[in-house]
């Protein structure tokens, strides 16, 4: 490991002029008018990944094209991993709360600042990094490795498994890795093991056919604004329970587990300090186990009428909601989807027209635990920060987790290096140099420890 | 009269461009950018009230300057008549939803399509041009005019109520006309009876310190999109009575007015085909009670987290809503604010850090009726559109009136000209030709009547 760790270390300034490069280009997947930028990303992607030693090619979808890059060197004996991520990013809206700008990466107290830093691209390419390591210090490596990089994973991975399923026989694995989730605090290695699904509609309520003056008709039809706040009001009780009927059918309590998380170190203190927020939810849980074992119901924007400067006194033609559910076993997003929008068209008051529209959903996920993979995990990630890894559950959703248990029919470990107070999906989002660093090495030896099975 | 409508009628051409003249410069007050713009619609008009023969002023306040016009050649017997307008207008935002753009007018199906037609330009002008009638075919005028015209009515009117009082004197008057109002059906000569105050408030819920990923700290922190439409939800029940405590207290029931509404002509079927929506307000009143006579909250405008295309799952940091409030006899809008800020910091839920700013307010109005200034009105106005006056209310405000009859001391006449659809403060906002051309030789004949008395 000395020569591994050696080179990863010799040769880490080039790693993060790289990651530098990966970052400045916007590419993102939500936005058309980005098309060109994720065709530039997926291009330099697959040369870096070229160049650290994998047979990379970029497989086209009808949306964004997927990369994949194939180590079949350590033969038939050896195990054959996958390791995903993704090269796309959120939006970095909104602009002006970001400290420096969002594709141009400044690194401040050890942090890369920067849209895509852990989410996903800072993740992803420490895998590219330790495979280069490999391939340049001992020309090869232990284990059988396909790296697969989508561009759709903030929309909704559409394409993605289309594409898995095509290609089943090529994709076979025996263990999938994936760094996209994050850290139960900052410097302690954790391993994932619980990701929530993901419901996320779109309400549209139209009331007049324009704008009116609020004057002229207010009172005599009704505001398509008021009527959107109302049908939000009735997502949630006054205990943050959830209101939509049938929405917690599915919920698999998971009561052992939750014993379980009261030893996860889960820092409140921490936790406050970074959100600014009071710890607030669903009476009965504690935070831990509203992020990781609860569904919550979600508003993610709002827009109805004039938000500009000084008084309009408009009657708003229409207003909208994103809303989205996250999801925990035994949920089913569609499922969902439908019990809320017919709960909404429910409560929709008279005079309005609302239409909802289904943008996309994933599945939960929970670890089946115990497995090599993880005793690999543990004695790599131990390795490379110096201390005992931590089980801890994940808020966010990847839905192609549960797929790729599915279609592959092999286990998933959930390798995540996002530091609590990432900023993910945020302005000022950011990674770690440490946690770059660290997962570098990490990822390195954990081909070794897998290929000792 | 033969002479003034000849003049009138054979000049229309020449006032019609002078008018999308007007039009042209969008004399926005809300927004600092048409600084420059206000100030050139100013001199713009002071030029063509000169042109009428009024001696006139350019008077600079801390906003917006206002404009005064002085004929003081019908001598000390005859009366002084204030006429007041405003050439300031309304944001034209949402811009895509203009037929033709806002400020380039343009004519179909005999209607002037432009921002600030209807709202005040077209209607201010009227009679400035029937000035100019007298002045050019008598070379007098019957009465004393005063043409009083400010740039901030769509702002709050600010300076102009210190201005009044500044130089009570200089506009002392025995009538106030006023054409900033609307007509009870197309083609249908209306004195308008009633304005309702206003209250405008904007409400800041901030949650999170920046915008947060709604999967890593969702169901744990409070959303501020959610906090805010369960404040909203609870401004009115089921039956769109507004449920803040003590904001019926002051609200004459006005009984007598109410049974004399049943005569007034409104059009329910026109009601809903110009709005595009259903009848839909307070239980227990028509439509036209609910405009003219009834309270009403309103939502103006909302925003929160991101609305752009696609779905992104952001816990977002803020949430803003632009809320107002019609206010009728004997509502004062100081005091609802306050009960309104009280109600919502009441209901907040716990978790997130609510801002209510008062924006703007203006008192409600109702016409004594049965002065010679009406009887005057009636004859001008029956004459110029061949038909009798009709009395009606007003759903709008025009926080101004009040406080000429009150500093002023002198009646206010509401001859309003904007026919029912005409989108005020909305999308493709027009007036009509036939109104502009007929208020101009009502005004004309006003003149003519009041010094009659």
């Amino acid at each position: 490991m000395a020569d591994l760790y050696g080179y990863i270390d010799q040769n880490m300034p080039r790693f993060r002029e790289e990651l530098d490069h990966f970052l400045r280009i916007p590419s993102v997947s939500a936005k058309s008018e980005h098309v060109p930028d994720m065709k530039r990303t997926a291009e330099w992607l697959a040369e870096r990944m070229r160049d650290a030693g994998l047979d990379t090619t970029i497989e086209p979808t009808k949306g964004h094209p997927i990369i994949l890059g194939e180590y079949r060197g350590a033969g038939d004996d050896a195990p054959t991993v996958l390791v995903y991520g993704h090269y796309d990013v959120q939006p970095p809206e909104p602009l002006d709360e970001w400290t420096s700008p969002p594709f141009e990466p400044q690194v401040r107290d050890g942090r890369i600042y920067a849209r895509g830093s852990i989410d996903d691209k800072g993740q992803l390419y420490v895998h590219v990094k330790a495979i280069e390591a490999h391939m340049k210090t001992n020309g090869s490596l232990p284990v059988n490795l396909i790296v697969l990089a989508e561009g759709e994973e903030e929309v909704g991975s559409e394409n993605l498994m289309p594409f898995i399923e095509a290609n089943k026989d090529r994709l076979a694995c025996d263990y999938v890795v994936i760094s996209d989730t994050g850290m139960v605090a900052e410097g302690v290695p954790t391993i994932g093991t619980s990701l929530r699904g993901l419901a996320y509609l779109e309400v549209h309520v139209r009331g007049p056919r324009t704008d009116l003056h609020s004057g002229s008709y207010g009172g005599a039809v009704l505001n398509p604004a008021t009527a959107l706040a109302r049908i939000i009001a009735t997502l949630h009780d006054d205990d943050w329970h959830i209101t939509v009927p049938g929405f917690y059918d599915d919920v698999d309590p998971m009561e052992d587990y939750r014993r379980k998380l009261k030893d996860v170190p889960f820092d409140h203190e921490g936790f406050r300090k970074d959100t600014g927020a009071e710890e607030v939810g669903e009476t009965g849980f504690d935070s831990a186990e509203r992020l990781w074992i609860r569904p919550t119901a979600e508003v993610n924007g709002l827009l109805s009428g004039y938000t500009g400067e000084g008084a309009k006194t408009v009657l708003p033609a229409r207003a909208m909601a994103k809303i989205s559910f996250r999801l925990v076993p035994d949920q089913d997003p569609d499922r969902i989807a439908e019990l809320v929008t017919n709960h909404i068209h429910e409560v929709a008051p008279q005079g309005v027209v609302v239409e909802v529209k289904n943008l996309h959903g994933g599945n939960p996920w929970r670890a089946t635990l115990g497995s090599e993979l993880y005793e690999a995990a543990e004695r790599a990630m131990g390795a490379a920060w110096g201390q005992d890894v931590v089980y801890a559950g994940e808020g966010g959703s990847i839905p192609i987790v549960p797929e790729f248990e599915r279609v592959l029919d092999a286990p998933v470990l959930l390798m995540g290096l996002g530091e609590p107070g990432a900023n993910t999906h945020a302005p000022d989002e950011w990674m770690s140099v440490d946690a770059f660093e660290k997962g570098t090495h990490a990822s390195a030896r954990l081909w070794e420890e897998l290929a000792k099975k």
